[in-house]
C-alpha cells in the first residue's frame, strides 16, 4: 500500500455501552493504518458526543444521526472526508445505514449478520457493484492466521476429498433471561425487531457458516434445523442444532447455543477429509491441529517457518507470543482497507489479502432464514443458495 | 461378598484374532475374583483348543461348540461348573448364545450390542426374567469412574434441568476400506448377516445412547438421523449424525462415525443444565468437568476426596495414577459377579455396583433400529421406547 | 484521565528489521491514547527516514540521531512535543538513551533489560528521581490480566504462605548457530557488547525473575547458577538453571534455555502455598490455574465475573475471545500513560494501574549479574539486592 | 514364553492397610500369568490370615513371618512352590526379605527404592549374581509404552545429541502433616528407621532419576541439591531441587516435592537434543510429543501403527482405549515373568522385554544418597557411580 497516509474513517454506532464498537475500534488502530476522525454513535446525540470526547474527535465531526454524517462528510473535500464508514449498530440498522454510505460513495465495513432480510442483503449485493465501492462484513473468526492456514491445507488436497465437517459454536451467556432483565447486548439480540428473525443462529451460528464455507469451500444442498427456545418468555430461539448435507455428498453437523452454561465463546470446527483431518478452536486460536491418516496428530502454530504464506500475512508476531481475537479481527480491517487504498491508487489488490464480502453476507442472510424455516417445518429443506441474475 | 471362592466362568468367542475377548479376560482378572475355566473360543475346534491352551485350561473344558459347552458344563457339579459365560463373539452369536446359556440357568455378561433384532432383545428380557439370572451387557463406557461421577452430580440436581446434551463417539479405523481388505474386525463389523442393520450406530453409536441415558436419565421421544456410508462398496454406513428431542424438552444432539480420520476412540459427553454444565472425555476419562454458571470450571479428578461413593467405590488406585479402559470394564466385571455372587449366598446385591442390565440392551437395540429408519425415511421419528407388557 | 488528547511520543530503535520496536507501537496504538510523532529509528540516517515514511511521520520529526532528538524535542513548544521515549534499541544503548532523555525531562518507556551493568542500573534510578519523571520498562509479561489475578490470589492469602515456585522460560529459537549466520535478533542477543554479561538470563531469565517477584512479592536470599553455552563459538550462555532461596523460606526453580528446540516462548510459572497453588502459562494466557487443597482444580478465566478488580481492569474484551501478548503489551504502555497523563494534570495516578519500574529495571540487572556469578564460581551466593542509599 | 502354566507366587507385605500390595496383586494378575499361592501379608499374623482369607488363598498357605515363608515354600516341591516373591514391605524390610529370597533360590520383584543403604544394595546385587535369580525393581514408570518409544527415539538419534534434561515430579499428598497425624502411607514415608535417610527423594525423586535414566541413558557426573522439610516436625525432607550435569556436557533440573498442594502424582520430563524434543506426562500417559526443530509437534500415541515394535509389545488394548498406571505395572511383570519363564526352560529371554534390574536398585540407592549429601554440604558434589569390583 502506497498510498502515503493513513485511511479515514467514521463510525456509525459505537456509543457508550456498546461492546463491538470498541472492538472495531482497536482492530483499525493495531496497524496504525487507519485514522477515526468522524462519527455517530448514537442515536441519542447527548451520547454520540460523549463518545467523540473520550475519542477525542474533532465536535465538528461528531453527528447526530447517520444520515447528518453521510451528507456532511461527502460534501468535505477529498483527503479530508472518511474513506469509509465502519457499522457497528443492532442488525435491524445495518441496512439503511450501508445503503445511505454506498450510494454516498463511501466505502463500508459493517458488522453481522448482514441485514434482516436476504431482500435487503440482495439489496446492498446491487448497490455495491453499483457504486463500485468496498464492502466488508466483520466475520471475523475468517481473519485468524490458522484459519487460512486451515483453507490452505484443504486447497492443497492435504485432507483429501472433505466427508465431514462438524462446526460448534456454544455461548453460555443467555442461559438466563438477562435479556429480560434489561441487559442491553442481550436485550437486542433476542428482540425480532432488532436482531431479524433468529437470535442464536443469526448471532453466532452464522459465524459456523462462514467459518466452515471459508474453509471448506463447500456449498450446503440440505437443512434440518431444531430450533429451541429455552428460556422463558424469549422471543427468538437460543439454542440450535442442525444437520447439513453439502453438494457433492459431504454431511455436516453444525450446532450453536447461547444457553450452554459456563460456555464463552467455544467455536470450534473439525474438518475429516478422505485422507486426513484437521481442528480448529476460536478460543486456543494460535494452533491448528492437522493429521494425515496413519500419522502422528501435529500441532502447528502460528509464526512458525512451516506455515504458508497465508498465516504468515496475517500474523504480527513470532510464535509462542499469542495473538488473539482483536489481532484477528484487525486482519479483516487491514485487508478491507489494503483493497481500499488499492482502489484509490488504482492499483490490483491482493487477492490473498481477503475479507468477507458483501456476498458472503447474502449466503450468510438466507442460511438463517433456512435454518428458521427448517426449524418451523420440522423437515429437510433445500438450502441451496444462487444469487440474483 | 462374601463367597468365598472365586467366581469361574467360561468364555464362548474370544479366539486367537480377536479383540474384545482379550479385554474381557483381562477385565475379569483385574480383581482376582474370577477364574477361566472353561471356553468355546471359536467355531473352528482347533483354534479353540489353541486358545484355550495359551490359556493354561483344562482341555477337557475347552468345547468345540457353545451348544456343547452348555451341556456339558451344566452337567457338572455345583462349585465346579461355570458361575457365568462370558460372550464376546460378533452380534449376530449373541442370541442364540445368551439364549442358550440362559436356558440352561447360567449368567450371562454379554458384549453389545446385545442382538441384531428388537424381538431378539425383547425375548432375552424375558428370558433372562423367566430363568432368573444375572445378565450384565458390557456398555463398558458407564463402568468408569467419573462417569459415575457425572451421574450423581445430575442427580443431585448440582447443573439443574438437563436443556442439552451432545455426545459424540467419532473412530476413523474404517476411513478406508478395510473391510474389503478382510481385516477380520471390520469385515464383520460391515456384514449385515453379522453386525445387523447398522455398522456405525450399532457399534459405537449405541454405546453413546447407553452413556447418556445413564448420565442424564433422560428418554429419547423424536430423533432425526443422517445415516451415510462414505466407503465404496460398504453395505453399512459409517458415519450417523442425529438429532434428539428428549421426553421433557431436553435437546439432543448424537454423532458417530467409523471414517473420523485420525480419531481413535474418541468417546466425548457434553451436558448443560440450566445452572451448570458437565464434560468427560473417554480419552482422557480421569477427569470430569464441572461448572456452576458464573463460577471456574472445575476438574474433577478421580480418587479424590471429595469425588462421592459411587465414583470412590469403582476406583483402585489414588489419583494421579491413571486408570484407564480395562479398569473401567472390570467395574462392569466386579459389579455383575457382585450380583452373582449375591444370587449365590442369598443376600441382596448393593444396588449402587450397577452394570448395564438386558432391559439397557433392548433399549440400544430399539435405539438402533430407529435410527435406521429415521435415516431411510428422512424425517423426525418417534424413538420413544415402551418395554412389551 | 481526563487529559482530552493523545498522548504524543517517539521512538529510538525499532526500524525495519526489528522485532520488538513493531511490538511497542501496536502495544501504543491499542487504546488509541497515543500518537507517534517522531523517532530516531536507526543508527543508519537512511533507514531512519525510510521507517518515518512507512509510519506517516512528518519527516522533521525523523531525527538522525538520539542526542538529536532529545534537543530538538526538548526546544518544541508543550502539547506539540512528545510526551515521552520509548527505546527499543539493543540493550547497550538502553542507558544512554534513557538518560539522555530523562535528563531533557522527558517521560521514558524503555525495553528489558534495563541497562548493563548494575551501575548503570541505579544511575537510571537516581536519574529518574532527581528529574521526577515517569519511567516504564517493559517487562511485559506482568501486564496480563490472569498475572495481575495471580498477584491478588496471592495477596489475599488464597494459596497460604508460599512454600515454592517453579518458573521456567523455554525458547528454542537459538538451538542452531544463527548469531552466527548473521540473523540479526540472535547476533547481538549474543554479543557481549550489546547484551551485556549475559544472554539466556539476560533476555528471558530476567522477564521469569519479573514475573515471580510481581505475583509472589518474594525477594530472593540466595541462588545457585548452572550456566552453558550449548551452541559452539557463542560466546554468551544460551541455557541456565538456578535454584533459589527466598528470604523466609520458600525454594524456588528458574531455569530458562534458548536451546530447547521446539520451544517457542513459554514462560509457565507455577507456585504452591500452604493452602492452594496456581499456575499461569504464557502461552495460553487467558486462564489461569487455582486450587485449594482437597478442592477440584479451577480453571479462572479472564473477563468473568468472578475475577478481581485489577484483572478486570486490564482486560478489554469478554471471556472465551482471546487476548495475547499484545494485549498485555498494551496494558504496561495504557498504565504508564495513565501515570503520565495524571503527571500533566496535577492527578494522583491510580496505584493499581502498575508497571514495572526503574526500580525494578535495577533488582532485574543485579539478579543477571548474580546469576552469572554463581555461575562462574559453582557456588551458592547471596543474591539479595539493597538499593543503594 | 512356553512354560506351559501360570508362575506361582508369594508375597511379603500387601496387608490390609497397604496401598502398593494391592497394585502388585492387579499387576500380576492382568495378564493371566501368574497365580498367587502364599504370602506373608503383615508382621501381625491375624492380619496376615485375614489378608489371605480376602485373597481365597490355601490357610496353609499364609505364613506368620517372611522367614518361615522362605523356608516352607522352600521345602515344597518344584511346581508347587512359589517361582518368585513379591516384596512390597516399607524400605526398611526391602532388604532382609530379599536377601532371605534369594538365598533360598527364589526370583524376587522388589519394590523401590531398592534399600536404604548403599552397601545394603550392592550386597543384593553380589546375591542376585551368586544365586542366579531374576531380580525386578518395580520402577514401574518404565513399564508405559510411551516410555519405552520414548527410549527408542532417543536411541535412533532422532532428537540428536541431548542437551538438556527436566525431569519433575510433584505430589501434594503430604503437603500437611499427615504423618503426625498416623496417616500410614504417609507415616513409614517419612520414618526414617524405615524409609531410610530420605522421604522425598527416596520415595519419588529416585523414580524421576530412574525415568530420565531410562529414556536418555545419560549418567550422572555432579549434583547440587536442595533439600527441604516444609512441614514442621518433619524428620526426612518433603521437598528436594536437584541441578545435574551429565557425563558429555548435558544439563538437567530433577526436582520433586511431596508438599506441592494439589499435584497428583505428575511426573513429567522433557529432553532437549540438538534437533529434537520429547515429553511425557505420567498423568497422561497414552501420548508422547515429539517435535522435530523446525517441524510441527507430533502427538505420538500408544497403540498406533507408527509406534515401534518396543512400544507395541508393552501395549494391550488399541489406541484411543487409554491405558493407565496398572497396566504400565503390569509390564514389569509381564516382563520379569517371562525372564522366570525362560530361566525355567533355559531358553534366552528377549532382551527388549526389559525391567529395572538390581543394577538399577543400587544406583538409585546411591543417587539418593548424593541428594542428601549435597543438601547437607550445599555444594556441587560427584555423582558417579561405579558398581564395585
Amino acid at each position: 500500500m502506497s498510498l502515503g497516509r493513513k485511511l479515514k474513517y467514521g463510525m456509525v454506532g459505537g456509543g457508550p455501552d456498546a461492546f463491538i464498537g470498541g472492538v472495531h475500534r482497536i482492530a483499525a488502530a493495531i496497524d496504525g493504518q487507519t485514522e477515526l476522525v468522524a462519527g455517530a454513535f448514537s442515536s441519542d446525540p447527548r451520547k454520540s458526543r460523549q463518545q467523540g470526547e473520550v475519542l477525542f474527535l474533532d465536535p465538528s465531526r461528531v453527528y447526530g444521526s447517520y444520515e447528518e454524517m453521510a451528507q456532511k462528510e461527502a460534501a468535505l473535500p477529498e483527503g479530508e472526508r472518511i474513506d469509509f464508514v465502519s457499522i457497528v449498530t443492532p442488525n435491524h440498522m445495518h441496512f439503511p445505514v450501508a445503503r445511505t454510505f454506498i450510494e454516498a460513495g463511501f466505502n463500508v465495513i459493517c458488522d453481522k449478520p448482514m441485514t434482516r432480510t436476504v431482500e435487503e442483503a440482495e439489496e446492498l449485493v446491487r448497490l455495491v457493484k453499483k457504486h463500485d465501492v468496498v464492502f466488508a462484513l466483520t466475520h471475523n473468526y475468517t481473519g485468524y492466521p490458522m484459519v487460512k492456514q486451515a483453507r490452505a491445507l484443504v486447497k492443497d488436497g492435504k485432507i483429501g476429498t472433505i466427508r465431514k465437517v462438524v462446526v460448534e459454536y456454544p455461548q453460555g451467556w443467555l442461559a438466563t433471561p438477562q435479556d429480560a432483565a434489561g441487559q442491553k447486548q442481550a436485550a437486542w439480540r433476542t428482540d425480532p425487531a432488532r436482531a431479524g428473525v433468529s437470535s442464536c443462529v443469526g448471532d453466532i451460528g452464522s459465524h459456523a457458516e462462514n467459518l466452515a464455507r471459508y474453509i471448506t469451500g463447500l456449498e450446503m444442498e440440505s437443512i434440518l434445523a431444531d430450533m429451541t427456545t429455552f428460556v422463558e418468555g424469549r422471543r427468538l430461539e437460543d439454542d440450535a442444532n442442525l444437520l447439513v448435507q453439502y453438494k457433492g455428498g459431504a454431511r455436516g453437523v453444525l450446532w450453536a447455543s447461547q444457553v450452554a452454561v459456563g460456555e464463552e465463546n467455544h467455536l470450534v470446527i473439525r474438518i475429516y477429509g478422505e485422507t486426513g483431518r484437521l481442528e480448529w478452536d476460536q478460543e486456543d486460536p494460535n494452533y491448528l491441529w492437522f493429521q494425515v491418516d496413519g500419522e502422528p496428530l501435529q500441532k502447528w502454530t502460528r509464526g512458525s517457518d512451516y506455515v504458508g504464506p497465508d498465516a504468515a500475512a496475517h500474523s504480527r508476531i513470532p510464535s509462542g507470543h499469542p495473538e488473539g481475537y482483536l489481532e484477528g479481527f484487525a486482519n479483516i480491517y487491514r485487508n478491507a482497507c489494503a483493497a481500499m487504498a488499492a482502489k484509490i491508487t488504482g492499483e490490483t489488490a491482493d487477492p490473498s489479502r481477503d475479507f468477507p464480502t458483501v456476498e458472503d453476507g447474502a449466503i450468510g442472510v438466507h442460511f438463517i432464514h433456512k435454518a428458521v424455516e427448517s426449524g418451523q417445518r420440522r423437515a429437510w429443506i433445500d438450502a441451496s443458495y444462487s444469487p440474483p441474475a
